[in-house]
């Protein structure tokens, strides 16, 4: 179960043994069910979370009661609210498992020790924030300025892992298109 | 017109008069005439700007034709395509001057010599990516789940200063909604 940590880490830098050891062993394994909550909208997100398997997403509740997801965040990825948890302001969005899911966390304090312990970690993460930001960009042009077919036909282009584990209305909610114009599109799609 | 700049770095950190006198001589003045364009799209974005006056707007393409405006850099702020000057990738966005304006450039290699330099600076700069990160993600939020109403209306709230200065059409292109909704929604409002 910790292995596919380990394994991620060595696939994306060096790290000695001991360091690995050092993060593992902060490290709180925890179990999800289906549908379980991991953050709360309006609480304070103090946790780092790895996801080891299974699929989690963040999302927010629009001022017409709807959801929209963020982010989906399967195995071998992060998943936290980044302002609350770096601020220690209240989140805006909540984090969800989708599937069964296991994850491990790290509070504040021990991550930032393994932050300032491990230079390899310090790395990969201001790697994977620039990455986040750029991905991020590139979603919120999509978001502006694609049709909801092209909205569709890139999500799937990047998300192949994904389509089969997700439920209609959450790819909707992803993508901000309603589940009738998302159900239209797919129907176009399998007559083509 | 440098002194808009020194004010900015005193107001925002503790910095040393060698260090602005350092930062001030390693920059470029560029004056900018309306709708001059400081990057093309699929150019490598090769400097940090800052605004010294004026209004620039980061833009993008569409498959339609149609232009999606990512940001709006009035002055006091900075302006680049992070990912293609980290990357030195071709930028998928262009910049361009919505006002005449003027601006400070600096080279990658001199502003990287800057922020190993000088401390202060340092911290800035990851302090306004994170910010720029929570207020992307704020964003791409709003434009998932708000109606067009609700958009026209944080933007109007969170944008007093730029209401003025912005043809409608770029207002809508920033929005990610049409000229008509845009021009509907403001005539409702006057009428209200």
């Amino acid at each position: 179960m910790i292995t596919g940590f380990e394994t991620y880490l060595r696939t994306h830098a060096s790290f000695s043994d001991a360091e690995i050891v050092k993060m593992v062993s902060t490290a709180k394994h925890r179990p999800l069910q289906r549908n379980e909550l991991l953050l709360q909208q309006g609480q304070i997100c103090r946790h780092k979370t790895f996801v080891l398997n299974g699929l989690l997403r963040i999302f927010g509740i629009g001022a017409d009661g709807n959801e929209s997801i963020m982010q989906f965040s399967s195995e071998n990825s992060w998943c936290l609210d980044a302002e609350s948890y770096h601020l220690l302001t209240p989140s805006q969005f909540g984090i969800a498992a989708i599937e069964k899911s296991e994850v491990l966390q790290w509070t504040k304090t021990d991550f930032e020790h393994l932050l300032n312990d491990i230079p390899a970690l310090n790395s990969l993460s201001q790697q994977l924030i620039s990455t986040n930001n750029y991905s991020s960009r590139h979603r919120l042009f999509t978001t502006l300025s694609a049709t909801p077919e092209e909205k569709y036909e890139y999500f799937t282009r990047n998300n192949p892992h994904l389509l089969a584990r997700l439920p209609l209305h959450m790819i909707a909610a992803y993508l901000g298109i309603s589940i009738k114009t998302l159900t239209r599109i797919r129907h176009a799609q399998l007559h083509r």
